[in-house]
């Protein structure tokens, strides 16, 4: 590789040079020429047909390396889509003007998720050129993760068929530390509510009506306030009847992992962690479902004081859930529960948003874990910890659930890559390691299936 | 009066027609204008001497008509100042284009307080003209009470000899209804907070952290959602133990004021009261402190979902006091609280804000309160009922305390006059019913005292 590295770099930087802001509308040109630029790549990696495939909102593009019929298939995911960039003063370089400084690529995109999925091209062209390609490969990359992937389930489900294959491989995860590597075996789902709540059909004046008429915000709060109890757990009933529990030895396992309390709280500045009791930080946040708010409003915020009893009060709520529980189950617990405790001379209403994200876990002892798990331990000499993720990644449910596989997570940034934040950036010392262990998985992964 | 109706009528409109906004910066040439056309009127209708009297904010009118150093001496308060108009689309007629429809006229201001202010002008001229004056008047007519009247101490201290006087007399406030007088005798005070809870230094992914991090917003839920007990008691430790307990004899009066709990409910939209326990709807808003909260704001309050565990959550709240609850106290007795209650994992603030005003109840027994009374009974032909108002007005403590003496709220609006909303107006049948009324409180006044 040490002949190519330059031209590596150089075409990543211009690759993280187009700005494929998918959240913008006036974008559309961009994203174009981002999808272009990557189907261009996987032609001149290697790819047996490489095509950009229309969607009702930016285009995927699919790419396939068929080698063998007796081969396993390994569906690559990835995105060329990138996150907002501001607030643009607190970059150090343009975000679009990709700087290498002290051995990391800085730019939007750089880790999230260009930098990762172009691991992948580099590492067939590798495959390609040097050595021989053990699996069949196809590639889904799409344009619209950081809004949701609105349309790729449905492009999935047309191309069904097309994209057959016996397990997904995605770079668009972090590992613990450049040195300790690590797979993420599980994510949480999520169920988004906004709750609202009525009193009087008009503000009214606090003076003549304080202390006999219901005030929506006290109300919100003595809902949101009660949905934990003193040991941490949700109050909604049976909200934990489907969590399947994790074993003792999966549990040990996972708190393996480089996890420094006093570090943790001083990074976050807060006096102490809390949570469901008998769980570690490490469970509470990726095994163990969780419930926030994430934002109140209602009422006079302005300066000084108003003396209004407003009429309303409202919140976005989430829960995030784990395997099993089934978010429609989830949904429906919650509803009923709000409606239950709402309390007297108000009117409270429930609306579920749309972005669900379902929970997902990866047997370790799955071929796809296996082989990966063998790859990082050749490139990194070190076996990975397998990690769960406390976020939730809707696709990954989503190829579960229509194309019936299982995904390995495998990425290769680090959680201070400051993705969707100001100098984002990737370390190039794990760019190539990617593009080093990413043969190493199809290898392992044709011997192991 | 029949001869003198259409002029007063004429003035009042060219008094109204002045928009006295005292919120708003750019009108300061308005509102010497509005105090100019006060001073003016007084000395039009027979003061000794008026003067437009200089503060840090907007100007006083002082002015007074002194008939006998025997007589007793009345200090009239009133406002020239008004509230802003918006929304300005909802008003039939410009809030400064003063008009007559079905017997009432609109205009900002028409009932708070130009017009009643207006009342005590023309009273005096019937007096100067027609009759006598039977006490000594002083006039004291600001230009700050829409915005917390924050200079009106200040001057009231520095010229305290000026207004040495027995009572203070106060139109700026309603009547059940035509037919049935009222005297306001208790109003309740006000302290102000502002309540913030700060969890982690920056806005956190509620995917990674939720679960282990403590959620201000669930923490300040948690503060609000149990500042009442079941029985609609705030949980304040030592709140309720200087509150003086009023008599049943007045508690069975107050609550035959017409007061109809189903025509309450439809007019309010809720599907029910509120409130202490072993209490009327009349008796909490009035003798009973309440606890309000007024705004809530943090977090993401955007369209649809984000997943963000925010770094902070905010409430605007306050609490009605009564007779005798002192200010200074119930505030430490809050801010104590609230920090004893704050959950753990976050950081609250408690912080008082300016707007203080202390409660205010007038003995029934009172010389001024009994002349109101039989002027009452006289013009109206019906004994007033004694109210007590839920809301504050700090100006009325503030003449107790800094010239200590009490007021007579003789007011003659409606409560359904839309104050400080749009189409503001004032029956004319009850602004000559006041110029009626209030040189027989003089006659009574100087009787008794």
């Amino acid at each position: 590789m040490p002949a190519e590295k330059d031209r590596f770099l150089k075409e990543l930087t211009q690759f993280l040079s187009i700005p494929s802001i998918s959240a913008h509308k006036d974008r559309k040109k961009d994203m174009h020429a981002a999808a272009s630029f990557v189907r261009q790549s996987l032609v001149a990696a290697g790819a047996d047909h490489a095509e950009i495939s229309a969607t009702k909102g930016h285009p995927v593009v699919y790419a396939e390396k068929l080698v063998s019929k007796t081969a396993p298939t390994v569906l690559v995911y990835g995105h060329y889509d990138v996150q907002p960039v501001d607030p643009l003063n607190e970059w150090t370089t343009p975000p679009f003007s990709p700087t290498i400084r002290g051995g990391k690529i800085y730019a939007r995109g750089a880790t999230d998720d260009k930098g990762q999925l172009f691991m992948h091209i580099k590492a067939l062209e590798m495959m390609t050129k040097h050595s021989a390609v053990p699996c069949n490969i196809k590639f889904v990359i799409e344009g619209e993760e950081e809004v949701g992937s609105p349309n790729l389930g449905e492009w999935c489900r047309k191309n069904k068929k097309k994209l057959t294959a016996d397990v997904t491989l995605i770079s668009d995860s972090s590992i613990i530390s450049p040195t300790t590597p690590s797979l993420e075996v599980g994510i949480r789902g999520i169920v988004y509510f906004e709750v609202h709540v009525y009193g009087a059909k008009s503000d009214l004046h606090s003076g003549l009506y304080g202390g006999a008429v219901k005030n929506p915000m006290i109300a919100l709060s003595q809902i949101l306030g009660s949905l934990h109890d003193k040991d941490g757990k949700i109050t909604v009933p049976k909200l934990y009847a489907s969590v399947r529990n994790v074993s003792k030895t999966e549990r040990v396992k996972m708190n393996t992992r480089p996890f420094n309390l006093t570090h943790y709280k001083k990074e976050l500045g807060i006096s102490d962690v809390v949570g469901e009791k008998g769980f570690t930080t490490i469970e509470r946040t990726t095994i163990r479902p969780s419930l926030d708010v994430h934002g109140l409003w209602g009422g006079y915020s302005g300066e000084g004081a108003k003396t209004v009893l407003p009429k309303s009060a409202h919140a976005k709520v989430s829960i995030r859930t784990v395997p099993n529980q089934d978010s429609a189950t989830i949904s429906r617990l919650f509803k009923a529960h709000i409606q239950k405790i709402a309390p007297p001379g108000v009117r409270v209403e429930v609306r579920q948003l749309e972005n669900v994200g379902k929970p997902y876990v990866l047997d370790v002892s799955h071929p796809g874990y296996q082989a990966a798990a063998r790859a990082m331990k050749e490139s990194f000499g070190k076996e990975p910890i397998p990690t769960r993720s406390g976020g939730s990644i809707p696709i990954v449910p989503l190829f579960k659930e229509i194309l019936g596989i299982d995904s390995v997570l495998m990425g290769f940034g680090l959680e201070t890559d400051n993705l969707h934040a100001p100098n984002e950036h990737f370390s190039l010392t794990n760019f190539f390691k990617g593009i080093e262990t990413i043969p190493l998985f199809y290898k392992h992964f044709a011997s192991i299936s």
